[in-house]
């Protein structure tokens, strides 16, 4: 079967291997937490960019067929750099995830949301733009939400969860946009507190289209059961406590390695 | 003029090098932010030794006669191989912060904020232990509270503020505690929301605490303009816009390194 990586700065990048998973079931599996050095998401492109180098350098020697960048930042500010220097096709969340928002809107207010690096690389809004010129798109950086998600602070019916949900969504709201790109991997575990605050708005989760890409690429051969390895660059404790929640199941085969 | 070395895991440890400045006007100071690899307080202790190691032998590299750890999270976990390693003398701010909460309590029942990472580590708890054996340590990580800091949303008027700080705090309010630790470098510009939920507690700054040791060590020479170098091993954009809140003055001659 074939083998593909997936790479991101640390265990958000399991929602997409997860939604990889569900829709092309037989794939061997490669995935890289890069939890040394998590979060990409406050740290200049110049240093996501060397880190997602030195991630997918990795990965190759793990000999897989395809690199999938599962970390939204990475994808905004190091797909060029990723793409010069590999031998194998490169896939990033960003271009999927702004082509179906172009798509699935009906006004054409779009909103963005992701980490500061994200938001800041202008990645998104470019890559919507190109693909509906006549698209206006509000973007908003949200930073307390990776905490939120790796606290566990998700529920739409905690007072706490929805003052912060509420504060970065209200220049989108006040935007009147009718589609949102959940421009991060964490942003799933925020789904519902995110569509209380804004009621009739399409969310457009990147893991959802990253897994038709690649199901494009490597159609579903019958196999159900691939393997799965799992590296990080930090002990896993941590990240094992935060994994399943992530994952939808229990993470095993677990190894750290220095980066 | 004397010169000391200050590290930190970013931006955080610029409240110290402020409280250590304001104490001691003319020491000489070079500070390094590890930015590239910022927060240490969600990582494991082994690489948080490995990252403080790498920031020491740099500013050792700068003629320092004095090491201070301004980050509790690698005080906590990595302050015995600094002091084997290295050839000056190193102080943290986990064991003055310890010494002022034992003495300052009158009941004994003194709390600690931190991170996961300090927390975990139990550093705090074992030093008030030691230096107060009746002491009853309740000890709370505060997972949201440095996202919180660098975003600016710290006015204790504010209902997210509010919301987050009561829940973190009501295990220790309900402990009864007369005295609370702020065991990360990012609490002292929360100290008004904390404050305001735990009225009566006396707040212990380590900032202050390990100023004063400073000072016993550099008594102030009269000359009250010391040179300030800042090394940062990430581009320093995000780092100057949240830098002079945390510092209380613009930062200026800032250098980026490669570590």
């Amino acid at each position: 079967m074939s083998r593909i990586g997936i790479f991101d700065s640390g265990v958000g990048g399991l929602t997409v291997h997860r939604a990889i998973l569900e829709t092309v079931p037989g794939l061997d599996t490669v995935y890289l937490g890069d939890t040394a050095r998590v979060p990409y998401g406050t740290k200049s492109a110049s240093v996501v960019t060397q880190y997602s180098l030195r991630n997918a350098r990795f990965l190759i020697q793990q000999e897989i067929e395809l690199l999938v960048v599962a970390c939204n930042t990475a994808s905004a500010v190091a797909l060029p750099a990723l793409r010069r220097e590999l031998p194998i096709p490169v896939l990033g969340v960003v271009e999927p995830g702004a082509l179906v928002a172009a798509r699935v809107s009906v006004t054409g207010r779009i909103g963005v949301i992701g980490t500061q690096g994200t938001i800041a690389s202008g990645a998104y809004q470019a890559a919507i733009r190109a693909a509906r010129p006549d698209a206006v798109v509000t973007a908003q950086p949200c930073a307390l939400f990776v905490p939120l998600a790796e606290e566990g602070w998700t529920d739409p019916e905690d007072e706490v969860v929805r003052g912060i949900v509420a504060r970065y969504l209200q220049p989108l709201a006040g935007a009147g946009i009718d589609t949102l790109v959940l421009g991060c991997t964490h942003y799933p575990l925020l789904k519902a507190a995110i569509a209380a605050q804004l009621p009739g708005v399409t969310l457009v989760d990147s893991a959802d289209t990253i897994a038709a890409e690649v199901r494009q690429r490597f159609p579903p051969s019958g196999a159900q059961v691939g393997s799965h390895r799992f590296y990080l660059t930090d002990l896993p404790e941590r990240f094992l406590g935060v994994a399943s929640r992530f994952l939808g199941r229990a993470v095993t085969d677990i190894q750290h390695i220095d980066l």
